[in-house]
């Protein structure tokens, strides 16, 4: 109710600060049976963790990984799983000169406004660090969707800045969007974006970009029609990621503009029992329920707020002041993002799935 | 956990197909003593309502409302607040010939993948009219902001096709909004688009288009942080209504193309205790959280699903056949989309201020 | 949130007081596809309606129950099942001299120190009328149970003030319970309890009773281990019902004076894959999760507050006054309370095969 | 859903087995601004500990808390608080030999049937070792409550076997409950009771006991209607505990012999705005919602499962076997079992407080 669970039945906890003594999460409602070490994790948060490339911040955290519960002999038992990474670059004193100094478009303000006490150690809950706790959980839903139903989940970067990119999006690899550090699998895209990036990093200053999800291999069926209706909730997990600040599945925003005869996704017969759809503007959601088709999302992120820029600003008690941030950020935000976009994708999928076998199968 | 309740404190369950005895909501944890009668209901209900105007569907229903519980002498009594609207025109008949045709972009195909049954009059569940339901209980707590907090909830048509409007947020009033059949306070554009609608409808075609949403009078500190922030809360009540493909708040994809320095929102100190910000591009939320300013969305519908052109589709057994629609429906959404927004906004915030209250207060 | 839900898969709302146009339910999740008419729900509610023996209240309610949504074609369709009976005999002029008078051991006062407004025609939402939705619910999830799974609930009145009965629980059938008012299948045992009834109704008293809960057929495997054990939320269930003040599975209070070495339900093998217990102290729930074995439970309840003797009392305002009650009510509650009982049991079963159902198969 | 989780707003996920990493929990939706550090929480966990006195088991642990989140320079932050405590004393090797040995009236066979795989090293996750979270959480509950509500949570053992004890529910004060180590304030009775398990112990046996739980300082109007009435939750909450078989709140079971004339409790007024009731059969709760006055239930407890009596059993293959347990247990559960019943208390109470504040306040 305070906002730090995700899902109904495969449930997610989520705590942790990012200057406190660790980050975790309590899995809950995962199958039993699914083989499962710190191994399947690791290599999740090694794609979103600081420090993995020359484009993103130099800081240095390991987040190592450990299973605290829930498995036992290699084997998810049923019971809630908690992962846990302990906080080890706690430099704190790196921020006691912005105690009582409100960031622009960070949470400072409005944390001190909704509980009337601040965490002001590197954002405290407000960091991007929670995340690291959403991938590790992820980790575990993508595993169990590969595993049990061949579906896969993918992310990658579309666009940086206003800099776009092309992608077939029905045949592209996740090695494809590793090959590069900005994971673009346009590679010509890729370096313009790059070249970008350090542009903007050595200017001190940031820029936004779109992640575009894909998540393959879903049948037709999942969804809970009316308010859980999938795309509302892809929705909802993708808004809930830090400096994301727009949604759009299929034709999206663009389809505004279509004609409903340009528009529809007309129907054919593969075979008597596997009806498709010639296009897909749809985005694999129809009714808020999966069709059977790809389903691609894009979501917008913000540049990121920390920048080297002199700040206008005031304190909490609303005196002006000038703001030198010197803490060690990213320029840009939507590498790190491709792993996180993928583990919301999963929980979604994972959650929607043994929903629908609730009632359904 | 079936998808039909929205809401966590405020909490709303609905309930009815388009062609089924009735159309309704149950709506918990309502305040008590807030004055209620069904002439405060009903007025939301008429904006919402087919048949309003030229440019909708010529489909006559009077969805009157009726409350059925949880009100005492006028007044709310904290109980489960019953409302019901019968369904008048049952002209299921219209709808014989569909059975068994899958409309293209109509969730007929996914419902049948899902449940195995299907109520194919008029989409069944799947019907806008469901929104009735949500428009009549957003009636409630529209009142409950009104008159305890003096938040309000806007809506009007941004754009409708390709034709876009300017229309100065800060300002604008609901009686700019309903001055024409569009509900869009630009009124040139809106003449511009009144003209697509009509070109649209007689060429037996339908157009999308983009509400934007405002709330005003927010307080800073609403929002759960992580999963439940304002804006994904948002985000999820405006992708949960029909036809919406995509949904940005503050620069939404525009600020992609943004730096930090432009992006950011610097703040300054009205008094020593109201801290507000020179620019708006967070659209009134960080880090989840709302922060005072005023509250700022664009929600993207897509045309239309049901269109008089002659359709390729198949039956639910496979076979290729022609649909050629014949049912009374709108050539574009969003004029009657209007007071759905509102009402998912006022939903949503008045959620998020018990849950603030319960916690931090 | 505010109390008027039950279940999280196969999950009822309630709403309506008893002088208010209606009380009714929303019954959401249940699976599509299952056989669904009134005439499967009335045959429950007649068992609950007042007035239907000699030793219930003479009220007449009829009690008939329609269906609103969810079904098409006589089968459910995985959507909301709305159910709703008509108040009829609303004599709500038979309380106007109540208006403030605080009735003892009713909830006038609890309700008006919670909400600050009350409705006091026959006890508004705390009054038992609002069972019937929980009959006519459970009436859906007692045919799904027996249809999918074989599973039976079953109840009978075990005592009536210090009148009890002896029953052989593995071979009780539903006939048996029915063969008399009481609804106690010991029939020397019946008589003393309709005679102590009538004894207490000439009176002008009321008299509490104890009804025992039967569940046959409950595969082992089902409740969720740690909070949501299969006793809690039978606990919980039973609780929430009007009057009751008392629950306890298997041994309950007496196992207390027990030794582990009596108390232990040893385990033998029928077959293989078939492990029982020779006795069943557990009452069929052990770790909370269902063994296989009979599940029994024994819920007390206690006399009816409304009596026809003058009692001191209290106005809303703190004036003394004296009441002489003159409503229609019953004697005792235990006979009307037997349907009650079997449908909380066959909603909390359903609800938790559901839940096993999503993670484990 | 998988039941890991307790209340609405204030609400605990706990996760650990005995035998595994740590057990802990995530206490979420804390009001800010609570001072708190590991010492308000550590003395309750040494009242829950093993090996505290030597009526209890001698296993030593030591049960160290730590406070991984939420909290800053010693208050809480309004974010998830993670408590953890490392499990010390890991003697899996004593469980090796029961691999595949069915403990009779143990959730060995349950968790086998459930999940399909079970973690058998001290009973895994139904090991009341899980209960150390609760009383972790409940120790941040209760500091709440009695800091900013004047609201006290105690318990005391009432009976042992068949041995009764009489306090004075009104003036019973901690001090007295602590003044033995069986936790009965009757020093008669005490005297008794300990002499009862000790000769139970030495015997090889285990004895069953029932403890009564006390709420003082609750205000008229917690609770909400019908399903999540007080008492319901309270029920659930007792009845979630391990080896609890029956709950009863005030008159509970006796009032069933009990006429209305008899059992009703008169109102009468104090002042104009408090009105009080002359006798509390109620125990503090009508119509779901508490009535200001003292809130008392009973909790009826087994003999503990674990004896050094051979046993006739089988293996999880059916294969029959002789059991000698060897374990190091506590002959009667009761006096480790009071931190657990207060603990539960202050959950419940603390969580309704906020649900009520939310609608109502």
């Amino acid at each position: 109710m305070a906002g730090n669970s995700f899902g109904e039945l495969f449930r997610i906890s989520t705590f942790g600060e990012s200057h406190g003594g660790s980050v975790g999460v309590i899995v809950d409602g995962c199958p039993p049976g699914l083989a499962l070490t710190e191994a399947d994790i690791q290599p999740e948060l090694d794609r979103r963790r600081p420090g993995q490339s020359a484009i993103t911040t130099p800081r240095k955290e390991t987040d190592e990984i450990s299973i605290h519960s829930g498995v036992f002999e290699g084997r998810t038992t049923g019971t809630p799983i908690m992962l846990l990474a302990k906080n080890k670059d706690m430099r704190s004193e790196d921020y006691h000169d912005l105690l009582g100094v409100l960031r622009p478009s960070h949470a400072d303000h409005t944390y001190s406004e909704k509980y009337g006490i601040r965490d002001w150690r590197g954002s405290g809950r407000a960091s991007a660090r929670e995340t690291l706790a959403r991938v590790a959980a992820g980790a575990i839903a993508k595993k169990y969707l590969r595993e049990q139903y061949q579906i896969e989940t993918l992310a990658y970067v579309e666009q940086t800045g206003d800099i776009s990119s092309v992608v077939d999006r029905e045949q592209l690899s996740q090695e494809q969007v590793e090959s590069n550090i900005i994971r673009c699998p346009d590679q010509e895209a890729a370096k313009e974006m790059i070249a970008l990036v350090e542009e903007v990093r050595d200017a001190g200053d940031s820029i936004g970009g779109v992640v575009c999800g894909l998540i393959r291999g879903v049948p037709a069926g999942l969804g809970e029609p009316v308010f859980d209706k999938l795309n509302a909730d892809l929705g909802k997990a993708m808004l809930s990621i830090n400096a994301v600040k727009g949604f759009e599945i299929g034709s999206g925003f663009a389809g505004v503009e279509m004609r409903g005869s340009e528009h529809n996704d007309p129907f054919y017969a593969v075979e008597k029992n596997t009806i498709r759809t010639r296009t897909n503007n749809a985005g694999g959601v129809t009714g808020g329920i999966s069709t059977g088709e790809l389903i691609y999302f894009r979501v917008a992120f913000k540049p990121v707020s920390t920048i080297q820029h002199e700040q206008e600003t005031v304190t909490t008690e609303g005196e002006s002041v000038k703001l030198s941030a010197a803490g060690r950020h990213d320029p840009c935000v939507v590498p790190r993002a491709v792993p996180i976009v993928e583990a919301m994708s999963a929980l979604v999928i994972l959650d929607h799935l043994l929903r629908h076998k609730a009632q359904n199968q």
